[in-house]
């Protein structure tokens, strides 16, 4: 087999890498708790949800429903490159063009799984942020269910002992309660559109990203079937020798060359809106540029995020909706005066 | 739910399916032998090739690979569309403009599940033809196997009988054996590269499609974004209403235009070769434009390929091979006026 040039080594990080650097490997890559089989994904999706507070409920089926794309995606990158190694193996005892265009097409497509897997890591960031806002939903429930309940008390007080003194203290508690979840709800509010954004805008740069390579591997993969000699040849008629070895070569190059200098900036698919809507969305144009996961000190780190296998209801998550609030200080300080003054 | 528009609902046709009508779908989608768990994955990959002609069995092997990869791609596929859905679930209690965006964002990743749906069935059309070149591989065995037990036959008989009036007969046949076997390798070496160009060539330009539209959906992705209100409140502020409706019905609305006008003419992302390699090319362009998948009439009908479930051995690829045959018939004609000749 004639691998004179493989993109299967060791690479130096392409222009988009080092414009965006590339995210922790995904963390659906280690440890599987049902092994490799689909087992594991209808207990996730079944089991989500069914415990934890009742806001979080369908975004925990979503973040699970998540995993389980990402583990098929795991699967088809795998299998995509042992296709590759195959065709490469096939091809070997053939003809010299077949021999070379076929280990060379392998070298693509091969390449097309390393990206899937690329593009795995990537969607996990996705799925970690749109976690944080699962954990925000969490966390604001107790103070929803505390209010709750003291209303309920104060009703159930105000009926049986009209004259209770511990109606007043109930009530100041239900004014401090109103408080805690006035702050809350402006948290979930604010921390799900940032988060949201921020996941679904690192996504589908990905996404851009992802596929336009795989549209530029199509492009060079169609190139080197023009090296295969498929002039009909009559029995006893032997084939005019390959001499392609130099351009298949050269086609590999170019391809990882086109790879490697991709940055988000020459996107080539525009995605151009119509007049109509350009005119609608003018005005909203202003406050977009806010939130992006793509500097590397908002990710969390994978195991961070899960310590434990296969299971995301992780105490830690805890922290981080700590800090959360700690950033919110200032906010919970003008609740508080607004309603002091009430 | 605000479902104002839909992708989900029957549509025309888009300008790339008027160019190039779509396949049938796919026989991998059809009657699971295992159901829908990896146990057939591992066993079609090591039961393959294990048995027929030795020529064909690392393509035999390439095949069911594809086959595992192409049920993992719908995996894939029919969890993308899940998850689209759940997204579009949780977003429903949600503010205005969450609800609105996680239910069109729902509706663009509904989308790519359905373009990956469509491209499985696009990519079995490569497969079928792959197969078709296993068909030839293992037609020409036996002509092979001929050949050589009548050299064996001779050898032994000159070793044991070396006057024995059967050589003459056996040289006789060999000759004859020879010549089918010339014909047979012609046969293996035109319809090789025939069926190998077409296959790639269709798969690429397959996926230059189906990546090209991926790529025109995340940019629309991205728009949608633009319509969540991420300026965060404080406690006790409400938002501006949401006025987004509109907008982001047009946002959907351009994409699906997009999606159904793109056709291979404009498509976006260039491979374009360096100097160097096309230099090398120039010469070999004019062989190129040769066969192509394109054509329905080329198509093999999936119930032909397998009338079986789950087995690739079928017996009515023979009538196939048969067909290829006849239609090389003036090249076997030609082959023994050169034999006769001899």
């Amino acid at each position: 087999m004639h691998r004179t040039y493989s993109m299967r080594s060791a690479r130096a990080p392409t222009q988009s890498q080092l414009q965006n650097p590339p995210p922790p490997p995904s963390t659906t890559k280690a440890g599987r708790l049902f092994g490799r089989s689909n087992f594991g994904h209808t207990f996730r999706k079944s089991a989500a949800g069914a415990f934890g507070p009742d806001l979080a409920k369908k975004l925990s089926q979503l973040v699970k429903m998540e995993k389980n794309l990402m583990r098929s995606m795991e699967l088809v990158s795998r299998e995509r490159r042992e296709v590759a190694r195959q065709l490469s193996i096939w091809g070997e005892e053939a003809d010299d063009d077949v021999s070379d265009v076929t280990d060379k097409l392998g070298v693509l497509i091969y390449e097309i799984g390393e990206l899937e897997d690329q593009f795995i890591d990537r969607y996990d960031q996705y799925r970690v942020t749109i976690k944080s806002i699962r954990n925000i939903e969490a966390s604001v429930q107790p103070s929803r269910d505390r209010k709750q309940k003291i209303t309920d008390q104060i009703a159930h007080l105000k009926y049986k002992e009209p004259n209770s003194p511990k109606i007043v203290v109930l009530e100041q508690e239900l004014v401090r309660a109103e408080a805690e979840s006035l702050v809350a709800e402006a948290q979930l509010s604010n921390i799900t559109r940032e988060k949201l954004k921020a996941a679904f805008a690192y996504m589908f740069d990905a996404m851009r990203e992802h596929n336009e390579k795989m549209a530029l591997i199509a492009g060079y993969g169609k190139h080197l079937l023009e090296l295969v000699d498929d002039n009909p040849v009559t029995p006893g008629e032997t084939r005019p020798a390959y001499d392609g070895y130099e351009n298949s070569k050269h086609i590999i190059q170019d391809c990882e060359d086109a790879l490697s200098n991709w940055v988000p900036g020459n996107a080539a698919v525009k995605s151009s809106l119509s007049v109509r809507t350009r005119n609608h969305r003018t005005k909203r144009r202003q406050q977009t540029e806010g939130v992006s996961l793509d500097d590397r000190g908002s990710w969390v780190s994978a195991g961070e995020h899960e310590r434990r296998v296969d299971d995301d209801e992780d105490e830690d998550d805890e922290e981080e909706v700590g800090e959360e609030i700690d950033d919110e200080d200032e906010d919970v300080k003008l609740a508080r005066k607004r309603l002091e003054a009430v």
